[in-house]
This record gives C-alpha cells, structure tokens and sequence, in this order.
C-alpha cells in the first residue's frame, strides 16, 4: 500500500486522487494546498485530508509518495521539501520552465536518492506502448520516419496561455517525448515553424497555436509533429512510424463506434474522444500503477527527471528555432 | 444504497459482483450457493457473506435486491423464493427454457408485484443503445431491414453445450432481443438455418454451432441473424440497421487501435476484443446502474419478465423451424 | 480477331458496344433491332451496320459471335437462330424465365455444338474474383457462411418491374450466381423472405423491392443473400465469406476517394459508385476478354448454360418459397 | 482533332501515347528521338510515324502540338524550336533544372506565344481535384494546415538518381505545387530535412531517399510534406488539409478492395495501386483531356510555365536549406 499525498487540485489533481481512490495498492493520505478550501473539494470526494502545507501534512499522516500537479512555477519548491522528506515523486510536465531550474531539481532528486518519475503518461496509452514494443519487435524494420499528429479540440482560456511556457513547453513536449522514445534517440537538430491562426487573443499573448516541428536523429531518422489547439471533430492524436519493413498507425478513438450512410455521406462516424481526459484515461491509470510498482518493488521508474529535462531541452530549442528562422543543432 | 445478494459464483456472478463492489449506490451482502466454498471464492473477493440459502442470506442481512445467475434450471426457483420475499430481481437469460415455466415466473413476479429485469445487456452497451436512439430519430428513416452477425472466439465446452438449452436459447436470443427492441416489432414469421461446422462433438450433443434466421416484422421490415461458435479473429459483434433514409452500422471493437502495413498487407490490425466480458463490459455496468436507478426511483425496468418471454419464444420457434425444416408464424 | 453482332439495343447494348468497340481483338459487325432507328444509334457511334434482322447480318457479314441482350422473351428464338448458323452465343441473365425454355435454349446450344457463356459479370469483376480465388487458396480455411448484400441505388421503372420476371429473376439471380459458384456448391434447400417496403407500385406489380434469401448446400456451408431496390447511399455490394480460418469482405467503391471530419462527423467519404455500369465497368470488360480469349483458344467458356439454369432455378424456388411461406428442398 | 508529335520514348512516352491514341479528339502523327528505333517501338504500337528530328516531323506532318518528355536537360532547346514553330506545348516536370534557362524557356514560350502546360499531372487526379474543389468551397473553413506524405515503392536506378536533379526537384516538386495550388499562396519561407536511409548507392550519388520539408505560406499556414523512396506496402500518396471547419484527407487507392481477418490480424487489405503509372493514370488522361480542350477553345491552361517555376524555385530552396542547415526566407 503506497500512501499518497498530492500537491494542487485542479483539472489533474481531481483525476490523480480519483485513480487513486480506485486503485487497491493506493492510500490518498492528503491533499496539500495553500487554498485549503480548494483541497477539501479533493479531500470531499475521494478521502484524506487537506493541508495547507507539507509540513502540515507530514506531521499528521505517514507519506511514501507525492504526486505534484500544482503550477510548474511551484514545481522546484515541492520536489525541494518532497526530496529532502525523503518521499517519492510523481511530477507533472515539464518539472519546470527553465533548465536550470530543472537542473536543480535533477540534483535535489539525485542527491536526496528518492524515487522520481516525470508525467509523460502518453508513453502509457495501451495502444502507443503497443506502438513502440512493435516498433523494437521489429515490425517496421528499420525507422525511416515517425510522425504526430496532435490537436486539441479547442484553445484553453487565455489565463492558462500566458502561463503554459508557450505551446512547445506546454503541448509539444508530449510529441517530443515520445518521438524521442518511440526511436531511442535524442535530436541533432531542430527546426520548428508556428502560427497564430486560432485565436488572435494567444497571439497576442505572445504565443502560437499552430505548429510545426522537424526532428533530426543521430541516425538520420525524420520525425515531424505537428499541433494545433482546435480540431471541431475533437482530439486528434496519431502516431505513424515508417520504415524499412512498412509502417505503423495508430487510430483515433471514439466512445461510440457507429458509422453512417446516408444520401450525403458514406461510413460517417462520430466525433473523436473530446480530449485528453478521455483519450488518455487508460494512460493516467497505467502510470499510477506502474509508479506504484516501481516503489513497492525498489525499481527505477521507465520515465525519469533527465527524460523530462530532455523534452525540456527540445522543445526551447524549437522555441529558439521559431524565434530566430532557423535550425538548432545539439 | 441498494442490498444486493447474488444466486451462482460461476462467470457471471464474478462479473456482477466486481461491479456491484465498486457501483457507490450498491453494496454486496451476500452470495449464495448450495456449495459454500464456490460462494466464498466470491465473497473474498468483492465483501458481503457467503450463504447456501436465500432464508439464511435473509436472516443475517437486509437484501434489497437479488442477481440471479444461478443455472438456468434453478431460476424459477430462486424467482419463487426472492418474489414471495418482495424483493427486487434481476434474472440473467433465458429466464427458463419451457415456456411454461417461464409464465410461472411471470406469474409469480406479477402477484408479488416485484421489479424485475432480465439481463439483456447488450441493449446497454453504448454503441447499440446509440444505434437504437439514432433509428428512432430517424437517421434512417423507415426501416427496411435488420442484419445482426455475432460470432462467438470459441465454442464452450460440450458440458456447457449440453445444459444450454440449445444455440437459439443460449446465443440468438441476445440477437432476437435486440432485433425486436430495435425494430419496435415482433416477428410474424421466423425461419431458422442451421450446421454443424465448428465442432462435431457440439452436433453428437445435438446442437448447432453455426445458424442463420430470419424474422418477418408485422410491417414487412425483415431481419436477418448469423451466428457462429467460432470466429478465429475474435468476437464479431455486428448490427447493421437499413432503411428508406440510409445505413447504421455498428463497428468491431479492439482493445489496441494500431495498423499495420508491411510488404505482405496494409491496414492491419489487432484482432477483436477477446469475448462478451471484454466486449461488453461497459454495458453489464450500465445495466446494473440502470436496475439500481429504477429501484431507487421505483419506475420499471427497460427490459422485464415480457422481453425474456418474447425472445425464447421466438427462439424456440426457430428450434422448431430447424427441426421441421419450415418457416412458423405466430 | 471476333467478328461480333449484337442483338438489343438498350442499356447493355451500349455497354457491350462501347468495350468490343475498344477491344483490339473484336470488331462489331452488326446491331440487330426490328426497330432499325434504335439500332442505328449503336452503330453510328461504335461502327458496324444496323439490321433489321439476323440473316440479313449474316448476308452482309461475316459473324463470329452474337450477343444476345435484347428482352428475356427473345433470348430462346434468337438462340435457335444463331445455334443454328454455328455462332458462339454470350447470352445476358437470365436465359429465359421458363426452366422448359431454358432446357430448349441448352439442348439447341448442345446440339449445335456452339460456345456459349451466360453474362454473370460479376464473376468477373477483379475483387469478386480475387475473393474466390483466396477462399480457394483456403484463406478462410472451411468455409461456413457466406453473406451476399446487393442493394441498388434506386427501383426502376414500373414497366421494368412488369417484364423483369420477378425480384429474384431480375436480382437474386446474380447473388445466386455468386453464391454457389464460390462454395463450389448448389443448394440443397432455399427458402425466401420479402416485402414491399420501398415503393409500393412495385407491390401494386405484384412484386417485391425487399428480400433475404438463405441458401443451405449440401457441405451445410449458409449463404444469405439481401436485395433492396433503394439504397440512397449508392450501389451497395458487399460479399462477406467466413470459415475456420477467418473472413474475407469485399469493400464497396467510390469514384472519389475523400474523407471528410467536421464538427458534425469524422471520416465521412462520399457516396458509393452509382450503379452496376460505374461498380462493374471492369467485370464486363474482364468478361467479353474471356469470351474472346476461349473462342480464340477453342476452350469452354468458365460460365456456362449449365450455370444459367442452375441460377434460375433456385430463384424461382425463391419465388415459391416466398409465395408458399416455406422452404423449398431440392 | 489535335495533331500530337512526342519527344522522347520512355516510360512518360510510352504513357502519353497510349492516351493520345485513345482519344477520339487526339493524333499521334509523331514521335522524335534521334534515336530512331527507340521511337518506332512507340510509333509501331500507338501509329504514327518515328522521326529523328522536329524538323523532319515539321516536313511530313501537320502538328497542332508537341509533348515533351525528353529527358530535363534536352526540354529548353526542344521549347525553343517548338515555340519558334509557334506550335501548343506539353512539358513534363521539371522544365529544366537551372532557374535561368526555365526563364528562358518562359521568354521563349511568351515571346512566340504558345500555348504551354506543365505536366503536374496529379492537379488533375480526380481525388485531388475535389480535395481542392471542396477546400475552395469551405468544406475545411480557414487553412491551418497541409500534410502531404508522398513514398515511392522502390528507389529508381542510380542511373536515374544521377541526372535526376536531386530528390526534392525530382519528387518533391509535385507535392510542391500541390501544396501551392491547394493553398493558393506561394511560401515566404522553406525548411528542408533529409537522409539517406534507403539505399546507400544514393548517398554515394550525393543524393537522399527520405525527406521532410516545411513550407510557411504569407498567412501563416504551414505546410509538411515527406518522402521517401522506398514504401513496401505500394505508393503511399496522402493529403491532409486542415482547418478551423474540419479535415479533408485523401485515402489511398488499390487495385483489389478486399478485407482479411484471421487468427493473426483482422481488416488486412491488399498493397496499394503499385507505382505513379497505376495511382494517377486518370490523372494523366485528365490532363490531356484539359490540355486538348484548352488548344480547342483557345483558353490558357490551369497550369503553365510560372507553376513550372515556382515549384522549381522551391525545390531548389529545400536543396539549399538541406545543405545550410537553414531555414530559407523568400
């Protein structure tokens, strides 16, 4: 039984403690907000207690783990006290929004010898590690190409905009993880191009919402992604790998599987999962439990603080690349 | 809050009994099994207490509600014993494989005037309850005809066969059901095919493992059923919907959404989900909500005692067509 | 190089016309219409001379081969005439609507010892005979089923309706056709269901616009075939074979292969290809190459009188079966 | 009638008059290549006469209109004479590989004032032209973004590589115009990835197999498109054009529409359509269909020598950014 606590009680907050809540090997001891009320909405509904501080809630409660899903700004802080405390990490993406930063946190893990894992729960979706065991299994022989396809049904609020770190922190980052997963390398050179052609109010805000990414491998493999924030027909999110021995698709998915014929239209199907809370919610439930298991059984966990620096890296490097008109080298 | 207690520790209470644990609005008070052992297997699991009588399950706890998933000869029995208690049923199906028997059931349901519901989940699955909501909106206008395919991964054992009461009995009456519900209509005329292909040991029990049958509706809407013991691919769940508007058709499911393309194929993918527990999860938990809904509300269930007797009815009736090699009206 | 002469100058006189027309290996000689204006529009756009009559073509030219669309009741004694002259015969379906006149139509082709092949196209059709071709490779291992859906775009007609013999005749027959040629077996009981559902002078005609056929042949392999007069969605045809090693399903077809996601539905394409002229345009060709091929090589056609009879036969047990509300036993 | 002379006798020649022949409004007087006998295998299939030179050609023949698919480095001199003789011209992709003599070519074709068409041929696939009729008409709403994804089945000889011009002035340069035509816009900014993953020899050649380029177009909409020379499943051409209304995307295309589910994979399909001959021969057809009727009607073409340019112009920009490592601005 692995005792939780958990740090912020948002949108991520309320889907942690609810996956822990249900999961047998899981305790949500607290939940540690300096909003206490807004604590007490998780604690109402899934059990354990609401503190205003980790001191608070250590001394009331035995802790073996935290999972933090509060604003990145406070990221550094709480793996700070969670580190020194001894206690597992569960940190949301990115760790934080400057490297050095996240360097400081990569020490503070290190040297604190706890066990970290960084929230890149995509790499959990049934259907994307399928994706990548096929793709070691080799059933696309050798990788030429991967490509993603990632967009959001629609733009969140302009407050969330102006502190998401811009849309490469915020939203890329997933596809460079996995680009960089899905091929066992790290990028040589970046090249990204982006747009406002959403929302005019996110460009004023200084940001895009339509992107463009190149990823150059060691290797010589291509990888493209691409993201938007709006998609009508929801959530859209594909991968294809292409290679020597052929090519891997995933699919889109949706809660009703009906197709429809009619006078204006053949095989017409509903809209797509509305967005990563649906699409994902295997993914969030598998990397609890995989968490869970890397604790219980003292075992490094398979997405770890350089994994988050890394996608890190990337993606202030396609930042950079859009800023400046060119390509990045590392 | 309802009080469960559950009849058979066999495939389906196991089922039941994992759903009722983790429904809010249920709670698991007893299993009951002649063979006490079988029960706790149950009761260990998912709580409550193991009894080998319904008297003794009613001495030691308040019940609200019984699930019936005993053998189908048990039923009337068991429906005798929950009805004079005036408790709430939910009968898996057939209810009885005589007729007459089932009338005692209905009889006895309606004397003590408890709420009842046959478990025909399949109209709670999602995707269908789409379809059916869809043809009643007319999206595709009247209807013309009705092709429902459901194709079993691999046939029971012969044990199984031999108590099923036949494959009409056993498999096309989730089939004939939902032709029914969805037509709104029931047949004037059925007509049954059938071989054995699968399995010769099924036919030297007597049986079929492969059938096809049609219905004739009152309003000349026809209705066509294919059903095997054994699609290697996995478990072919299929209802296509036609009409003066246009088409319905309700796709395969599968747990992993990848294609594959290679030198050999394109767009290959995974097979089906596994079987009735994979594919139809969702809809025994819908059920279950629904029964719980309708006994907290006091309305009556969707599906009651005269569903399961239209639907072995006319299940027998293509018996009866198979046998004598001729249509039979009603 | 085949010498050909046409008799008919309707729909299928076109289409005949059009491909000898750019075959290198034909050259049509003759139309042959009592009403020489109606043949005249043939031959002024794809060469050849109009004649009133077939020994007025043959005075004027050499003929290799005849083809006989003209009306059904016209089939026998044109027939007899190019029997008779020692002219190989491709004849439209079906040969006649009369098992005795059909039995004449073959004792004249088996004395004269002329070539004759009867127009199943579909046969030929490169997806219809792929699909043959797998099962037999065993690509489905043993086959149990076989799901024929045929569904035109829209009723013809009313005069059509009168003189076409019936739905089964007209329609049936094709899938019949495919039917047992692709079991490789003729059925040993049929029994038919139908309705007039689409357009109700079509009942008024004393015929049917909505049917469901089961085959059980011998093997105890089930066919079932499904024919409606109106699908707005386009010409739908679809074979599905199932057995012990797994399904093959034929795809519909569009002329614009276009997928369309929008905030209303996903993956909607545009509607099927129209009718049999667009969805069999290859198959027709594929089958006057045949004919050509086999009177080239002096080999028999793969589709012969024997076939014709056979078709028509068990449409009219459809007929019976139908009109009887039985099934019928050979 | 348009009197057609050809230059050149390889696989595009081949192609053309095969067409040329076909059609009713079209003649093939002749075919030059110094190469004498390499043109009468065209000229003893497709008729016509084999000439060594235009001027020869001129001498025996009327010609309303030359086809020139010549190899790259012989089409400036053979426009020259063409439009000298003021006759229409057909030019294969690209018009020539340096930018100064296509401007020559440009001169040429406006001083003598010919009518001149460029063969990208795939504007005129019928897929592609609803794609880009149905985006004109809003069915996307405002372009965000288009991906195009074009593999070859297998890499063409080193020969070829050779004079070929690079990858992206030999491949890319049609999903180049594609992405202009589609969007209407011409880019302000080009980045090119590439590697030699396929086949080493390529490399020696100095030459890549696999690409990855972003186009930015003036309002911001980004454009992708990917190469490779070696897809074994067939010739994978996609487009992807998305939107603030939706998405269009073109489906793949086979020769065979059939569907295999088995033990080991369910919907595995045939390969797609085997090569450009194969995928676009309706496209081919169309633009000769589009080039006759423009001569016909005395109308200027839907695509003409500053299509011609343009795509070249960026072709060699991905060739510089590739190289530079560098996004490059126009």
């Amino acid at each position: 039984m692995i005792r939780f606590c958990l740090f912020g009680s948002g949108r991520m907050g309320d889907l942690y403690c609810e996956i822990i809540a249900r999961n047998p090997d899981a305790e949500l001891v607290g939940v540690i907000n300096p909003n206490l009320p807004s604590a007490r909405k998780l604690t109402d509904r899934y059990g354990g207690r609401a503190f205003a501080s980790f001191d608070d809630c250590l001394k009331h409660s035995d802790v073996d783990a935290a999972i933090v899903c509060s604003p990145t700004n406070t990221h550094l802080e709480i793996i700070r006290q969670v580190a020194e405390a001894g206690k597992a990490i569960l940190c949301e993406k990115p760790i934080d929004l400057s490297l050095e930063r996240v360097d400081e946190c990569i020490a503070l893990v290190e040297q604190h010898r706890v066990p970290f894992m960084v929230g890149f729960n995509r790499r959990f979706d049934p259907t994307v590690a399928a994706l990548r065991a096929q793709v070691a299994d080799g059933k696309v022989g050798d990788l030429n190409m991967v490509l993603l396809t990632s967009r959001d049904p629609a733009p969140p609020p302009i407050g969330y905009i102006e502190r998401s770190g811009g849309y490469f922190c915020d939203s890329t980052i997933h596809d460079i993880d996995l680009a960089c997963w899905i091929t066992g390398e790290t990028p040589v050179e970046v090249f990204a191009s982006g747009s406002c052609l959403v929302d005019e109010d996110i460009g004023k805000a200084g940001d895009i919402d339509t992107a463009m990414t190149t990823l150059k491998m060691p290797s010589g493999v291509l990888c493209h992604i691409n993201n938007s924030r709006k998609a009508v027909y929801g959530f859209d999110q594909r991968i294809e790998v292409f290679g020597s021995g052929g090519m891997l698709q995933t699919l889109n998915q949706r809660d009703i599987l009906l197709s429809h014929s009619s006078s204006e239209a053949t095989d017409a199907k509903p809209l797509l999962k509305h967005f990563f809370l649906e699409r994902y919610a295997a993914s969030f439930e598998q990397e609890i439990a995989e968490f869970i298991s890397c604790l219980a059984s003292d075992t490094p966990t398979s997405v770890d603080q350089n994994d988050g620096k890394r996608a890190l890296e990337i993606a202030l490097a396609c930042e950079q690349s859009l800023k400046e008109g060119r390509a990045i080298r590392f």
